[in-house]
């Protein structure tokens, strides 16, 4: 009687190795979404497709076979059903802001961008949470809730753009993740559309949701599993008060050791980042915030709460930042010095945009105890690939962005960058970390996944897709290796190959 | 090409439909384990199985074919694989302390005991976390760890008995999670086995784990994905000091606005309980806690951090109470008082069994505001069903432990007791809250599931279940309702039919 409801184990389940898109018919794809959406909310002519054809991670380019701009959730679904029923792939798309390429179209298929769902639709401010719609920008959830003292936690370095939808499929975080968690510790319920064109509630507006937890699932999932339509947010009181401490080191590994004693003393600070001197000087002659030059790493250490609890926490942190060897300790005394220890910080990645023609940032994580290591061996690969690496870290996290600079232009460059970048991942993995952070995997990191995960992971991962896309048309190529891909990265990595996607078209 | 990589729609899918083990032979069974586990590790005597025959909702009881202890994971991964060859069901226990019926055994089915796993393998007082076996009772992790000033912060009332195993499988809580978040919050990782006997690793010991979120959904899954072998635990400094502030109220509605008004005034105190008056009085003669029997309600709120933290959070503590009309409010002036106001709504539960021969607990969340609103309602249906209830509430939380009376030895009241609950569910659902906050689904709730869920929800479970457990292997009848049941059940609310479960044997 458990035969028929077995799954037949010689099956290959979605995900298991490549699909193939190629008898897509671009006409009539474009025909039966023109019969399921207004005028206006198709675009099929190359010049309205070009703006679509990359997302933050600009050095893969793709132009979609169609964009849709769907206004309702109905429209959601008639693209869906329609997309299910010819085998079209879909790539649902935010603000484009994301660093790993997750929202990269596919040539065979709709990019479906959510640019219209821009509207909050319910505050409940003492119940402490927002429900609005996927294209509402990060940052626009906290101007909306101001007037009630209230904020929205998660502060991805892109916030004034990004879109929460985005953030969702992204599990984003920044800078102050460390103490308020990533997006998927702020959400309470994503109401979504199956490529079936179903509706799903994931997570509920209570405390806890029964049965499997699916929001937490959906959350980072890369836009795999379902399309989000509404997205409810919990809401954080804003803190009375919020001080920054800037500690330099004459040693980078005495500036990770204190980050670990900081940790370690029980304290969690609302950010602690850690800049080492490349980082510090390419900022510090763009936006003069006052850093010291002369220091090889510096902490930035905020407290934020009451006078009375950040008083006593930036206490408690400069007595441990002293017994770590700080060189000199300084404390923001007003909130436009507080703001001027952060510019230096968020400068980070405009300023390597000034030393060098490209640039490319990673996103692995590392124990926190292991970030001197780490940091001595960028150093060591910088010789060995002949490009410059500077470094900014989440470092409370044990969250690394080194920013790897090269110019795309010198023939070899780029290569020699993503083996470098390849190289400090696998790293991490080895120190015990992830390959991601908070910018997902997309197609960046689709390689390194194959060291990240054993294989027995990665067919679990196969069932989950299975599981919410049996065709497998949500973002095809995505976030999760095929078995395939993973033999052959093993094979190129053992024969000393290069490590980019041949497959798939370069700027 | 497509087709091949399609899940076939018409084929029923795990979970769907109730399964059949009605084939299931004993003796094999008992033969093949005999094959694979050493002597002393399996038992199959009646005598030997009564022990295992319920968890802490003993209304239920079933004595299972078999109960296996493995010692070791290979032990774990052989008796999967012989069950899944043989089709048997599986059901794993830890310390059996659950609420909801999750550990009950199937007749046809192995009680696999998780109990010979309780070695604490690995604390790291530098990253804050520890790697335990799952049969580790939970304040086992604390009492290991406190000489290094850390505790594990979930703390589910039955803490000295429960294990982490059952703490992942039903996400536990506990009075502290207002603050420090439930088991799913407090994990990095965990080390599993599937159906197949496969090893599989859920998560990782770096911030944040890419890929899907499998730890998420494996934490809550009541047992139903994979068995548990190594748990990773994240630990918390062991705050400096803790108080308690004690606050009465001559109406019940303005104690739950007094919670609303907390929460919204941006305090997240560390523990939040509210208890009724029937409550405050059962407790009252039995631990001598000190209070204020002419209260309506009490709250009871908990600060803990620094001295100066805490100081300052009472004070404004203090401040709302007043504002929202508190008839009297006590603050702890010491350890010993502190534990006095704890004291009484520890023995809430064993006060309900000195007042009546049975009580059944209730583990329903609704929104904070409609507190008052609830406990009205609960008012009105003591009257109806003719059976007292006393009210303990996670209030901050907005998660309900209403305590139904009753003697089960009366024609009929164990029914009323269950149809009461089920009222209480239901009208939590209603309230846009759920059917549990901490305590799991297990057999207890499976029919508010169909109250709780959609049926796109539900087939989605189902796919989810497939994806890891594809011959329905893993505590079958748990959890998930399946759509017959559902439609069954809905039924009977028409009829005005009972909403007990007349296929399990009971007590």
């Amino acid at each position: 009687m458990l035969e028929t409801q077995s799954r037949a184990d010689d099956q290959p389940v979605v995900g298991e190795r490549e699909a193939d898109f190629s008898a897509i018919d671009k006409v009539a794809v474009i025909e039966a979404l023109a019969r399921v959406l207004p005028v206006g909310a198709l675009m099929y002519e190359v010049e309205d497709l070009r703006p679509y054809e990359c997302d933050g991670l600009s050095v893969y380019r793709q132009v979609p076979l169609a964009v849709a701009l769907p206004a309702s959730e109905e429209q959601v679904v008639a693209v869906l059903r329609t997309c299910r029923e010819l085998g079209v792939p879909v790539v649902a798309r935010g603000a484009g802001t994301g660093l790993s390429g997750g929202a990269l179209p596919h040539a065979r298929g709709v990019l479906l961008s959510l640019a219209r769902f821009n509207r909050i639709l319910h505050v409940d401010a003492l119940a402490r949470t927002a429900v609005v719609q996927p294209g509402v920008r990060n940052l626009a959830i906290s101007e909306a809730v101001a007037a009630h003292g209230l904020y929205y936690a998660p502060d991805p370095s892109s916030q004034i753009a990004c879109t929460i939808g985005g953030n969702v499929a992204e599990n984003a975080g920044g800078v102050h993740c460390l103490k308020y968690g990533l997006t998927v510790h702020n959400l309470l319920r994503v109401r979504g559309v199956s490529i079936d064109g179903e509706i799903v509630e994931f997570g509920s507006h209570a405390l806890d949701s029964p049965g499997y937890d699916l929001l937490a699932l959906i959350t980072g999932s890369e836009g795999m599993l379902a399309v989000a339509t509404e997205v409810t947010v919990k809401l954080t009181p804003r803190p009375q008060l919020a001080q920054c401490v800037l500690a330099a080191f004459d040693d980078v590994i005495k500036a990770g050791d204190a980050v670990a004693a900081i940790i370690a003393a029980g304290i969690i600070p609302a950010g602690l980042e850690m800049m080492d001197q490349p980082a510090t000087a390419a900022v510090e002659e763009f936006v003069h915030a006052g850093y010291p030059l002369d220091a090889k790493a510096i902490l930035l250490c905020e407290s934020d709460g009451t006078a009375e609890e950040v008083a006593e926490e930036i206490a408690r942190v400069r007595e441990v930042l002293a017994a770590s060897g700080a060189t000199e300790i300084r404390v923001s005394a007003s909130e436009a010095e507080r703001l001027k220890f952060w510019a230096g910080r968020k400068a980070a990645f405009p300023a390597a945009g000034r030393l060098s023609p490209d640039y490319y940032c990673m996103d692995g994580t590392i124990p926190r105890k292991r970030l001197g290591e780490m940091l001595e061996a960028i150093q060591a690969m910088e010789g060995r690939y002949g490009l410059r690496c500077i470094n900014v870290f989440h470092a409370g996290d044990g969250n690394l962005h080194p920013l790897i600079l090269f110019d795309a232009n010198q023939p070899g460059e780029l290569e020699r960058a993503e083996t470098f970048g390849a190289e400090i991942l696998e790293l991490s993995v080895a120190l015990g970390g992830t390959i991601t952070g908070e910018h997902g995997v997309g197609v960046e990191k689709i390689n390194q996944m194959c060291a990240q995960f054993a294989s027995a992971e990665l067919r679990q991962f196969f069932r989950i897709k299975a599981a919410f896309d049996p065709p497998g048309l949500l973002n095809p190529g995505k976030a999760i290796p095929t078995l395939n891909r993973c033999a052959e990265y093993g094979r190129m990595r053992i024969s000393g190959g290069e490590l980019a996607h041949p497959e798939l078209p370069r700027f």
